[in-house]
């Protein structure tokens, strides 16, 4: 315990130093703050790694603990086994290749240039696969499932891909119904430009509104949004775009989702094993549950609208019933950060596709072409080819070598469906409320369900506990149907 | 070597995270920040007094070594000296009871209450007294020599003594015959409001001026302007004062001249032990060689009246005689931080009198304020009597511990005035190059002399070989004479 501790407060200067990377960091810090960050992580993987934590950890087994104290154990075996599990030489090799893929894909993307980015790509994927082969060897599921481990504990392919086939057999369908509907509907865009001061004020507003606790965190900018820090001083950004508000609006949102689940996790674990956040995608469903379930619903857009004549002068845009059009538009894009609610688990299945094969040896990093056209024709009737800039080399996860993380995007997308299905169980009349401008319902079952319990249990048990049954893509459905149908 | 380089990667992240502290964190942060810095600072000082390290010292003496890595060599040994010389304890102890003593003196200097602040005060000198005890058995000098060391190594308070001493005789005489002189002209004080971005672009484009590297660099907001970070991204801070636009315009250049220090260290010796700044009285010769030595001549603030007309508009005050006597004044006040160059000393020369009698035990905490009120008024012709507050509770020095720091702002000044004696050998033309724009001898000098040279010497041998002598007072006596009386 004095060992998480003391990893727990090293982490706290890693976190800072990252966050300040991000916003303030002038270009020519980024060496020496790469190097520094570099010697501290190296510090705490040796911290542990220490072999005598075997001992300890066999010890601990045979010791009477409580339940909370047994927690911390499964959590504390479970680190120690992903931090010896690798040699540090592989570790090495494949931080230096994502590192080199990573940087020169910014502008390989940019110029459209796949031809020059398979090489780089390519020696990521071989390092990745045995990155999974050893992982697989210590925790005994397939190298996939390994690397989806590292991001959602518990979480297995043949899960996911039981969903998202689920999903496969209604969403495509459900997106063309909404499309249908909504091209008979008139939608007046707002008109820009927005003062940069309106919108920082805006933002701040919004985040107070839901909670964010500005004692023990911030709210600053970036050129990519993120909420970082440690949950007792929580720092999350936004960025502004002089003629579209709505960036910065739900990008603030969503972090601020992200923000409370660590602003909520319980003091007395802090420093303690049980005392983080459970994985990616439930972190991701706190998120999308402020962004998507909340925000995006008609009761909490119906009180945006006048804030929003307030912040910016009125203009026909911000009429109540054509706002509500303007944010829930589905529209069938390239991008996956651009996409809406409906189409973005088209996006990721087609992800979890390849990177499943690519993982498991069945594709090569030179068809990942053909079977992006192939997948986002099949799945948004979208004619990609040739173009790997919108396409496959959109996105940094790959190039950086993180293979098992997409899943979790939509995972917290039906995780925070799930979450207000269970609410509105407990609070039926939850939309009448959210219109009165009271979200505290909200707020109050995911504070009790969730971020109260860190931790404390796997996923799997957090899910069932929290909505009283396993994972269900059902919720998912429902919500669409009812928010974009009904 | 491997282990310095170490230490100045894990310094890099303290660093920042103390910058943030003081730029940023919300006070939620406050607590889990100290316990991160602590877990830190630590883990630094058990690298750092590693008994190891003694051994490789030893044999690194023996060993056929380029002069720059024995110089090496004799920073590592006064480092592994200071750092093992105090047991935990009693470095765990002082540093509680000055927390203590500095957190509560904050609302006892308000209060006037010097009968509140004496018991902490007075544990505060007792560990302070053991300290030194413990320093001077290790360094072989003098109790309050050993405190002064951590400051200025190798200075003595014998040399202090000789130069205050010599000061003492014609300063205070000198002061007077300035304040006759400035008595008879008239001053039109800046009338403010004096808007915050027009201040903050005035800092900015000085700061640039006098060449502060934007891109290794930030200037920010913090209640206490300092100079902080790495040489690779340094972080200086300043404050804003909207009916005073001096204390920003004049602090920022006073960190600059840090700064440009920190810039200019050899990249080639970064994390190397004589790649480090050379001590707290050669830092702040930079400081005030910018503030006092360059900002402050005749030709520099006429450059500067237009530039303040440009940026808060015209007004009889910037009128550039007028300008020039409004930022030359000499008055004796109470308040150190408020004093101009020529009143300064006196502050620093009752102070250590003061600080180093009560470390030698000739002098009790309770005997303070009565030395305190005769030195005022010998040395400024100030009454404090009864005015903790502006008089010996003024400064958080003394309630946080730190012994043996005074003296480094008067030998900082001596040291400028030193420097700039220096420069106007190898460059006689040096005003007249000033007032037209030129400041580049100045900057070319200090790179060359001081900057460069880091720790590579000793003070002593950094002072004779930057200006051809020892430390002499008479270039500041001179300095003062020619700007206040010619």
């Amino acid at each position: 315990m004095a060992r998480s501790r003391s990893l727990h407060r090293l982490n706290h200067l890693a976190q800072i130093a990252s966050v300040d990377r991000e916003t303030l960091m002038p270009p020519g810090g980024a060496e020496a703050r790469a190097l520094a960050l570099a010697e501290l992580e190296q510090l705490m993987h040796a911290r542990s790694t220490d072999l005598v934590i075997a001992d300890q950890l066999k010890a601990a087994e045979q010791e009477t603990l409580d339940d909370e104290a047994r927690a911390d154990l499964r959590e504390m075996q479970r680190g120690y086994l992903l931090a010896t599990a690798l040699p540090a030489e592989l570790v090495e090799a494949k931080g230096l290749a994502a590192s080199r893929c990573e940087y020169e894909w910014r502008a390989q993307r940019q110029a459209n240039d796949w031809a020059a980015y398979l090489p780089n790509f390519r020696e990521v994927l071989r390092l990745s696969r045995e990155e999974a082969a050893r992982l697989s060897d210590a925790l005994g599921v397939s190298p996939y499932d390994a690397l989806l481990d590292g991001f959602e504990p518990g979480m297995r392919s043949a899960e996911v891909a039981r969903v998202f086939g689920a999903m496969r057999a209604w969403l495509p369908a459900l997106i063309a119904r909404i499309r249908e509907k909504q091209a008979s509907e008139t939608v007046i865009e707002p008109v820009g430009p927005f003062a940069l001061d309106a919108q920082r004020a805006l933002v701040r507003e919004i985040a107070e509104t839901l909670g964010f606790d500005f004692e023990r965190g911030r709210l600053d900018e970036s050129t990519h949004p993120f909420s970082g820090g440690v949950p007792e001083d929580v720092r999350m950004t936004t960025r502004f775009r002089e003629h579209d508000f709505s960036v910065a609006l739900f990008s603030t949102i969503h972090e601020t989702g992200h923000s409370r689940y660590e602003q909520g996790s319980p003091r007395a674990w802090l420093g303690r094993p049980i005392g983080s956040w459970r994985s990616m995608g439930i972190h991701e469903s706190q998120s999308l549950a402020f962004e998507m379930q909340l925000a995006r619903s008609r009761g909490f857009l119906e009180r945006l609208a006048p804030r929003l004549v307030h912040y910016f002068g009125a203009q026909p845009a911000f009429e109540p019933e054509n706002w509500l059009r303007a944010a829930t538009r589905v529209v069938a894009g390239k991008i996956r950060v651009d996409a809406d609610e409906a189409t973005y688990p088209c996006h990721v299945m087609l992800r979890f596709d390849i990177e499943h094969a690519l993982v498991a040896g069945e594709m090569q990093a030179e068809d990942v072409p053909a079977a992006w056209d192939e997948g986002m024709c099949d799945l948004l009737g979208l004619d990609t080819r040739g173009d790997y800039r919108d396409g496959c080399m959109q996105d940094p996860h790959w190039a950086g070598g993180a293979f098992g993380y997409f899943p979790c995007y939509t995972l917290g997308a039906l995780y925070a469906a799930q979450w207000f299905a269970a609410i509105r169980r407990t609070t039926p009349d939850l939309d009448a409320r959210i219109a009165a401008g009271d979200d505290a319902p909200v707020f109050d079952w995911l504070s009790a369900n969730i971020w109260s319990q860190a931790s404390r249990w796997t996923t799997p048990e957090l899910v069932q506990r929290a909505s009283g049954e396993a994972l269900n893509p059902e919720h998912f459905r429902r919500h669409l149907e009812t928010r974009y149908l009904s």
